[in-house]
């Protein structure tokens, strides 16, 4: 499909299960299509973070095929004609979704990036990208390492190895999500970024990669693209073959078991918006650490979260509360526990 | 309009702006109107507390023009025909409620209950009417004192004075609102009561008192009830005469004022659900002290009041809080803060 192949492919992945900032979202419209950070959603962020066309080809967008509809809506209301939407009939985790699109696409370099994370730099986000394109153009797997600045256990981390260029180091090994104990000992060693999940490669190294470290998933991915319908944009890969791909992570099925394996550290004010807390954390708050949208009467309150899209909420006298009314449906929480929101979102 | 006069004639008075109870109760539907404490409305549960026939007469209701639909039809629901339900066509505090009762009924001792009031022991209420009964029948303004068991500063008090009989005093004075530290020496003192606002008087009785210590109000009620137009049991005072009535409480214009005023204490578990939190006090709550209702969710939570009409309500980790959703509105506050609730009731 490609013609320029010295452009940057954007693939962004629209995955996720819409639990975990439930009632705001939920499986028909997890939080990448919701305008929770911005007036745009976090979906048209991501695509228009990569929009420039001197840089970056036409994206090609890989996504469960239920959000068609608010895939293309959504692109189309900031002006982005993707290259391809590739509708999965299934999930089946990173690693066939990038698979997918390496097939589509596989002369080109890809940057995969998630799309329901917030990058507050695009600059420095860009600038990384430039720093580690040399690399992809040499069959290295670059990825993104997130500086972190708190011991999280939510993350996978990376450990640094030695440097390849300013500002582009090997990557000595990858970190399953840790134990506080463990997060904060790494924090206190420094050299670990969290794994931000996001990568430049070029579609030929991963597809080499793949061959040797996953060939099941390879052949499946392969099958389902030649068996691919086409519609416009839109390609749907075969069902059956497509569903015979194992189900695993671009990192444990690759990059952990890759030689030529680069990070590029970088610090763009990265959040993967996973919880109402992490919402909270990047809102504008008043004075009193009130962040609220919508219809919301609040007095005498302090370091709530209080969001609504419709009905109305009136609070006095709160503290460190996260309210979430969406539909017909309100979730409260303390703050700090609002990882219990996924318990609701059945 | 009465036949046998050896009745007592049960007057309901419907008042209420529908305040203190937001979101569930509105000025369209005040909390009598609401099944808050039990399966049927407080209106509901004070009709039917006075339903035997041997004892009562049909009642007099009392209430504003605009709830005469939600009266007919609530009563209708439990079988109680009226007398009469008088619909004042605007708001004139409980002394003109009464007389218009007192001027419709005027050979019958009436019992003034407001209808918004819980009491939990109808037994204990139906002895002390019984009580009082011989005083009303020999010109005695009786009153019910509702036993104390806390300094509570939002209910006028009743000084004891000598008794009259078993279980009646005759009134020494009656005692405003009084801050906490009042309150809390006249509880130590002893000998007070609250005053819970229900009556038992001679309607013979009320309006020669009225004559003498509130002529004008007397004279507006009387040529309110002389225009009134009739439609069934409903009567319209004329608006103009009714009007120009001053709006005083029976306690200011009358109890206050009279000579021959008696109280009957009793301990009844009465209550007049005057906020979220005393409605928490009568709900049946589970171990962890959670009264919830409705649609609700509840988890790993203490101390909570929930209650819901439609809204789903799904929480964890909360504590002491009150949630109350009606319609699209939903209110929010820390227990002991409910008196909030009116600020938001606009």
């Amino acid at each position: 499909m490609r013609t320029d192949q010295s452009l940057i492919v954007p693939v962004i992945l629209s995955g996720g299960s819409g639990t975990r900032l439930w009632p705001m979202s939920t499986p028909d419209r997890p939080k990448q299509f919701l305008p929770l950070t911005a007036a745009q959603t976090m979906f048209q962020l991501t695509a228009a973070r990569t929009a420039d066309r001197a840089r970056f080809a036409p994206p090609i967008v890989v996504a469960n095929a239920r959000h068609a509809a608010l895939i293309d809506q959504q692109l189309a209301d900031i002006g982005v004609v993707p290259d391809a939407v590739i509708l999965e009939p299934l999930a089946r985790n990173s690693a066939p979704a990038i698979a997918l699109a390496a097939l589509a696409a596989p002369e080109s370099v890809l940057l995969v990036m998630p799309s329901d994370h917030v990058i507050a730099d695009d600059q420095a986000f860009l600038a990384a990208v430039a720093c580690g394109l040399p690399f992809a153009q040499q069959d290295w797997l670059v990825t993104f390492g997130i500086t972190p600045d708190s011991p999280e256990t939510g993350y996978g981390y990376i450990k640094s190895g030695a440097a390849l260029t300013d500002g582009v180091v090997a990557v000595d090994r990858f970190i399953e999500k840790p134990d506080r104990e463990r997060a904060a000992a790494m924090l206190a060693e420094g050299g670990y970024c969290w794994n931000g999940g996001i990568f430049l490669l070029a579609a030929r190294s991963f597809l080499g990669a793949l061959a040797v470290h996953a060939p099941d998933m390879l052949a499946a991915c392969q099958r389902a693209i030649d068996a691919a319908r086409r519609d416009g944009t839109h390609v749907h890969p075969d069902a059956e073959a497509f569903g015979s791909s194992p189900s695993q992570s671009i990192d444990y099925a690759v990059m952990e078991k890759a030689d030529r394996v680069a990070m590029v550290p970088v610090s763009m004010g990265w959040s993967d918006v996973g919880s109402w807390d992490a919402l909270h954390g990047l809102a504008d708050a008043d004075a009193s650490g009130n962040a609220v949208r919508g219809d919301v009467r609040l007095e005498g309150s302090a370091g709530c979260l209080i969001e609504t899209d419709g009905i109305r909420i009136s609070g006095a006298g709160l503290q460190d509360l996260i309210v979430i009314a969406s539909g017909n449906e309100v979730l409260i929480l303390p703050r700090g526990q609002s990882q219990e929101a996924k318990r609701f979102a059945k």
